[in-house]
C-alpha cells in the first residue's frame, strides 16, 4: 500500500489573500487527483519577505491557530487530506517564528514545528524575523503517518534529519523557499541547486526514509533595491535510498505527485542498518560548537 | 594554490605481495604525474576477505608499524608524497582492526584511524574480523594538511564527517571496498551506487570541505560458494559544495587525479555557515540509540 503525495510548487505575489486562494485551488486539484498528503511551500501565504529587514513586515504574521489554519483546516476536513502548511507565526509582540503547521484529515491541527535552524545571509535575513524554534525536533502524528516536518535551512543539517528519524518519523518533509542571486554565474547557481538536492537526498539515504521537499518558483524583487531572488523550484520526492521518485523543474507551476511506499523503508533499513551501528559512545562532541 | 591529489582505483588478486607491488607502481606513476596526496583503497593489500568468516584469514593481518608501513613509508619519503593506506591491523592476538594509516612526506607515520563503524551484512562480515575503532574521530596532520581519514562504512554516517570537520579536518578521505551482489537487479544496483555517491557528496556540502573516496574494481569470488561481489569503482573527488571534480568509472583501473583548492572551503563556509547555526542546545538525543 502506497501513500499518494502531492507537493505544490508555485509563484507568490503581493496579494496575501490571492496567494492563499491559489494554494487552496491547487490543494483541491491535488486532492481530486487522489493525493492524501499535500505539502505547501515555505511561507506560501506571501512573497519571501526576508530579502530586507523592515519592522512593518511583522504585520504579516498571524497566530496559530489563526485565519490560515482555520481555512486550511476546513479544507483538509472537507477533502479528507493531510496538509503541511508553513506560516509566519506571531506568538507574542516581538516574538515570531517560522512555523510549519500540519492540518490533519479531520481538520484539526495535528501539530506544529518551529524552524530550529535560522539562516542569515544577504537576501535571506531570517534572524531578524524568526526566533529559533523551541519545540525541538518532534515528528507529528497524522492520519497518514508520523511526519518529520522540518523547514528550509534545516535541510543542510544532518542532525535534524537524524533526530526526526530517531523519533520514528516515517517521512521527512521540507517546505522551502530557496533561490538564486541573479548575479551569480550559472555554474555557481547549478552547484548551489545540486548541493541542495544532494543534501536532502542524503538525508533519505542516511535515515532510510522518503524525503519530500517543496520549493517556490518565480523571481521576487528586493524592496531595498537589490537584484532580488530567483526561486529555483526543483521540488522533489525521494525514496529511502535517496532515489528520485518525482522532480519538478526550475520554473513551472507544478502539482508534483508521487506514490510513496512507506513499507519499503523497513526493507531498506534491514540491509542498511545505520541505526544499529551508530557509535553513540563516540559522538559526544556533536554537542559542542567546535572541537578546539 | 591547489593540492594535486590522486586516488588509485584497481583490482586486487590473491597474491598479497603482487597487490602491494602494484599499489607501489601506481603510487610512483601518480607521484610522477605531480600528485602530492595519494589515496589507496580499503584493504588494498588483499582481496576483500570479509565475504566469509574464516579464522585462518586473521593470518593476513599485520602490525602497525609493520612490513606495509615500512614499504609505503619509504616510498612516501622517496617521492615526497603523503600516502593514505588501509591495512588489516593486528593489535594483539584476538584483537584486530580495519585501520587507515597515513604516511607523511618524510616517511614517518603521521597517524592512524581505526574504522569506527563496522558493517555486517551478507558478503560483508566485518564484525567478525574488525574490533570497532577506539581512537575516535581525530584528523591526522600531514605535510599537505589536516586529513579527516575515515573508512568505507563510515561513509553512511553524517556524524563521522561532522566530527572530523569540527576537529579542523581540511579534507575527508574514504578508502572503500564496496560493490554489488550480482543477484540484485540493475535498478537496485544503480540505486545503491548512487546512494553511496550522494551520501559522501552530501558530507562535502554539510561540512564545506572536499571529499575523496577511493574504491576498488573487479569481481571477487566468494570462498563459501556465493556469487561473490562485483566492486563498483566510481572513485571520486568532490569539492566543498559537493560538486564532482573527478570521477572514475565502474570497471577501469584508474589513477584519478584532481586539483583540490583548500582555500575554497573558507569561501564556501562564509556564505553557507552551518557551523554557525547548529542547534547544539537541541542535539542531545543524538547520543541516544533511539528516541523511544
Amino acid at each position: 500500500m502506497t501513500l499518494p503525495v502531492a507537493l505544490l510548487q508555485h509563484a507568490c505575489g503581493d496579494d496575501l489573500a490571492a496567494n492563499l486562494a491559489h494554494s487552496a485551488a491547487l490543494i483541491r486539484k491535488a486532492a481530486a487527483g487522489g493525493a492524501k498528503l499535500i505539502v505547501l511551500q515555505e511561507l506560501h501565504r506571501s512573497r519571501y519577505f526576508c530579502q530586507t529587514e523592515d519592522t512593518a513586515i511583522f504585520d504579516l504574521a498571524e497566530t496559530i491557530p489563526g485565519p490560515s489554519t482555520e481555512l486550511l483546516g476546513a479544507l483538509a476536513k472537507e477533502l479528507k487530506v493531510v496538509i503541511v502548511s508553513s506560516l509566519f507565526e506571531k506568538r507574542a509582540a516581538g516574538l515570531y517564528h517560522n512555523t510549519a503547521v500540519v492540518l490533519d484529515a479531520d481538520g484539526s491541527i495535528a501539530g506544529k514545528y518551529r524552524k530550529m535552524h535560522i539562516p542569515d545571509d544577504p537576501g535571506f535575513y531570517e534572524k531578524f524575523y524568526f526566533t529559533p524554534g523551541d519545540l525541538g525536533f518532534e515528528p507529528i502524528d497524522t492520519a497518514v503517518g508520523r511526519l518529520g516536518v522540518l523547514v528550509c535551512w534545516d535541510q543542510w543539517f544532518p542532525e535534524a534529519a537524524r533526530l526526526m528519524a530517531m523519533a520514528g518519523a516515517q517521512l521527512l518533509i521540507y517546505p522551502t523557499a530557496i533561490g538564486w542571486d541573479p548575479r551569480d554565474s550559472s555554474d555557481e547557481q547549478e552547484r548551489q541547486r545540486q548541493a541542495w538536492v544532494i543534501s536532502q537526498r542524503a538525508h533519505a539515504v542516511a535515515n532510510g526514509l522518503p524525503v519530500l521537499s517543496c520549493n517556490r518558483i518565480g523571481h521576487e524583487p528586493d524592496p531595498s533595491g537589490g537584484p532580488g531572488t530567483l526561486f529555483w523550484g526543483t521540488s522533489f520526492v525521494a525514496g529511502p535510498q535517496g532515489e528520485l521518485l518525482a522532480e519538478a523543474n526550475t520554473q513551472d507551476e507544478t502539482i508534483l505527485t508521487a506514490e510513496v511506499d512507506l513499507a519499503r523503508s523497513e526493507a531498506v533499513r534491514r540491509i542498511w542498518p545505520y541505526l544499529r551501528d551508530r557509535r553513540i559512545d563516540a559522538y559526544g562532541d556533536l554537542l559542542r560548537r567546535y572541537r578546539d
